[in-house]
């Protein structure tokens, strides 16, 4: 609508980064891409090339340097994003960074305390809060479409293992997988968690036991208002990515089924089946990803405070830590018990985005 | 088929007496009720004229004492089970005995020393096993259908809870309502549990827990054969009887949705719906009444084991003892904890009828 | 409830016979089965010693002459029912007759007369009006949930068609077949049918149309309040027994789907199915024939008029008639241009039972 | 993925037209678009400055002109498209064009004449053919998954009608609405419709029928190959946009539903409903837009055949002007008693794309 446009640096020209730069050039009118950065040079320029993005530069520092870029998207690996977001803060650029923050939480309240320092906005990666069906259901419990909520569950499961190599630097299934279900637990309930009890295995493949990790899981969560709910994990769903969640209110439930390429069912001699549904994130949140940077771009564009703040990074990255802790010692952990770094900033109501 | 019929007697002529009495008059040609007996005389009469059911009686004793009773039905309370099943088996009846047997481990190791001794056939009211959905997801595991099983989810949420004075007696929810889901546990995975953690609290009536009991739970399951679960009860599930469940394994998943009366959706300009799913046991299980006394009495006529036997009655009672003290002690409880009455007869995959 | 039974005899042993026979001995405890008669004795014995029946006799005249007896099931071959009807009315025998009443509307208005001379009632066996989905849309348009209707669609496909002797001495699929789903239209429109254009054709067996019958059609109808109709027919659907209906109306639509076995969807790397659905009458529509008898022996014994009657069993053969000759003469048919019998009673909204 | 785009002009600036320069910009990398032009040259200025084309022209002459493009949509009124298709294939360029071609057969042919003599290539707007459900039907038609045909449905209902001096213009409603469907009969059986019978009346709004025009058909197909068909046609569906096929073969049946924004169920104590489905083309069709248009530049490129050739504009013409002559003449109408103006090109199978 508006001929003004929120020019942006992205960092990090693989597959999520790729997604962004997609976004932005094809989808989103009012944004546009100044440059592109990523270490291996030649993946950056092959998203230059598909995306018509002008620059592409030798490091995140001629991001930061480049006085025409207003944001930048944090895409890179994951133990590279707390110091770009304390670079990209200082040099006074509104970020958009991709889930986690970080694996600890010293490095995250270093980053957010850059942030803050600086004024800028942030937003953190959590996709699914936009999605159709999430954001749906959302609406249903702050609406009082659904009464009290009493239980919630949330299935999410992968289609298939990721490999070995990345399962050893990933942080854990807990991490790198259960972090989008813990956002979605506080996000769905508008509440926080403050115990949480993690059963969990390997069912899929030994090497993932191997390397010191779980490929299955079924983790309890205790919410402050009462609320109890079970995060279902698995590393394999042979039949694609499955998605789902259920709220049990005190007027009714609402329960999300997964996305499908088609609608159609076929009735044979044999069975009436369907097509499998969507097989990942990709094509399963296509829309999300739109979505988010929207908002982003809106927020930025209109001084509003972002859908998901620093906060939001962090409490997910807690109940990462407090789910491993429960699974290692066998009993359940409040999340004070590993909440320890940041005194100031207690994981509370406060902080939830409802 | 058979001109042989088998003669019964049944003790309690309450709400479920009353159907078992309906199922074996009007839809079990092979079998023919000799008496019926009940504390309250009226509720009997009402059921022998309903049934033409030939004889009244005043008490077990006469309908154990009856030479024409080959099996006994016992549907009285459950603080009279055990003992019944006692009296039964020492008059030489084959009994078939709704859940639970008792409240605790000592009267029912009685009871099924009583069985064993007498050599007579004992089936226990796990009416569910016989359920269409239930018995096709065993199958599905059974067959390998859906391969080796790693997560189940069981869902199971009644309509409304029942009057406060039940609830003091009724052993609490555990005993009560979720034995039906401890029993699926093991029928539907076809192995036995070792460990229950527990999160529960009172969420839908605050007499519920001055009453000592909780209405909402979340119960976890680890099984010996490393497949995790999810029990989750609700005593009030405003849409009606809620009773699915979903099992992921190494090949696919199998999950069930709720009976509904008929097959039809409304389209309107608000809203595409459809009526509620049948709301109460009597209409959702219906069926599954008529097929449990059917193999109940085809596993009597043709000398066979009963379908759900002595230990099937025994190891949910445990399960529920189990998760009560996980509850109460906030901790994940191993089942040898509180199984502690009957070290002879250990809870052991012999015992799993799969 | 009452001790008063209604007392029957059953003429015809075939397959809707002992269907009958069963519902009243095991499902209808009001109801008092006397005597039954078959062309077939061993037939008739054999129902008769599975229902408990205490009377085989040798004719339907012994029938009538049972002064016990106080309303007949005619359930032999179509040929026979007018005849029958006439004798049953004469003996003062209250009637539920199987449909067709006759393949020719001479001997319909000759039955029908004899039944009003005699003042006693008649019921015909459109058992679809007594289930779950059909009746549940009747409400919606009886109710103006859906608002003032404009479009019906009636599925009803086979799932194989009958013996090629059948076919030849059926009367033909419109006949045999369509008649149900011309009783559908009317009882869920409320209204009366004025023209049919038939586009019809063999595409299941050549067999069939050596025989002179169609196996495949489309059946246009035109309402007299402007509603427009389809009824698609096939002889064979191989996935099973194909029963649906939808209704566009000013408010919305309403549309049923098929009954299945169970409620369970698996997923699989190839497909996400659920098992076939009921495969024919005697499953699908087993709760109809109850509930069609229970409506039955109500109205004898309360003296109600009964839910479907005489009118509603004429008018379908009517409309087949007229469906052939559309089919025959390649254009669309009035129905007065076949309805020529009876010129006193002409087909008219005050026969539609609404 | 190549760096060669293809360049493209676009007449006609309304719904349609900005729905296309939005696609070609923003999801479409391989095209560009160089000018656009509109009677109403505001319009075309603001899809210009949305989709950042270089330049907004006073007429499609100046389009036609142009060096640099290579291929024009024709998005203006349908009184206009087959003098524009004249004029562009004089002026060499590639052709997609809205539907339908022109209102008679005469300009039609005269259009496919100028596109035969000059060698370019032309696509008809019929985008359904590129949507998920349809092309997945047309695969299992194609395939052999439900074996051989016999019946059709096709179930095309509008959200509202449009205003009623649309209606006056627009050819009525078999050739402003019915003409997808008719495409579709054609493109999922992969065979000729040769007769048509339309039962049709005024439901929704009387002032449709004063303008000459029907709002409710049920349409009737026969196909050479003995295929049955019907078309379900409503102005108004409350509850939205209604676009579902069902086929039945000799080895299955394939249905399609709608598509709807989420996948969310809400149980209450009143109904389980989900939200409306999506409401009307733009929406629904949203991805088959992209898809034909993709389609449309890799045939150009490639020099390969367009997926929908001028003869699938033209015999969806002649259909519609069958079924309003069977609704004017009161009788089943062949397909040869309407296409009287090209005896060299009869309507057979070669034209049929499967």
């Amino acid at each position: 609508m508006s001929a003004q446009k929120l020019h942006l640096g992205i960092i990090g020209a693989g597959r999520i980064g790729r997604v962004h730069a997609e976004t932005l050039a094809f989808r989103l009118p009012d944004s546009q891409i100044v440059a592109i950065t990523d270490v291996n040079r030649e993946a950056a320029q092959a998203v230059a090339a598909r995306c018509n993005i002008p620059k592409v530069v030798e490091s995140s520092a001629e991001i930061f340097a480049d006085p025409q870029i207003e944001a930048v998207l944090i895409c890179s690996s994951t133990n590279t994003h707390a110091d770009l977001i304390v670079e990209a803060a200082k040099a006074g650029k509104h970020i958009f960074c991709e889930k986690p923050i970080a694996y600890n939480l010293g490095q995250i309240d270093n980053a957010l305390a850059a942030v803050k320092a600086a004024g800028v906005q942030l937003q953190i990666g959590f996709n699914r809060r936009f999605d159709a069906n999430f954001a749906r259901v959302r609406k249903a419990v702050a609406s009082g479409e659904i009464g009290v909520p009493s239980l919630i569950h949330i299935i999410s499961r992968d289609p298939a293992p990721p490999p070995i190599g990345y399962i050893r630097v990933s942080g854990g299934m807990f991490i790198d997988m259960t972090i989008h279900d813990f956002d979605m637990a506080r996000f769905l309930i508008g509440d926080e968690v403050e115990e949480i009890y993690t059963a969990a295995g390997v069912m899929v493949d030994p090497e993932i036991g191997l390397a010191g990790d779980v490929d299955t899981a079924l983790i309890v969560l205790r919410f402050r208002n009462g609320v109890i709910g079970a995060i279902d994990n698995s590393r394999k769903a042979v039949y694609g990515y499955d998605q789902r969640v259920e709220i049990l209110g005190s007027k009714g439930k609402i329960a999300t089924e997964n996305f499908y390429p088609n609608q159609i069912v076929v009735s044979t001699g044999d069975t009436v089946y369907k097509d499998l549904p969507l097989n990942f994130f990709m094509e399963r949140y296509t829309e999300s990803f739109v979505s988010e940077l929207q908002s982003f771009i809106a927020a930025v564009m209109e001084k509003r405070p972002t859908a998901v703040n620093g906060m939001d990074g962090r409490i997910p990255v807690v109940m990462a830590l407090a789910a491993r802790k429960s699974y290692d010692e066998h009993r359940p952990v409040r999340l004070e018990e590993v909440n320890v770094c940041d005194e100031q900033q207690p994981v509370g109501r406060e902080a939830v985005n409802a």
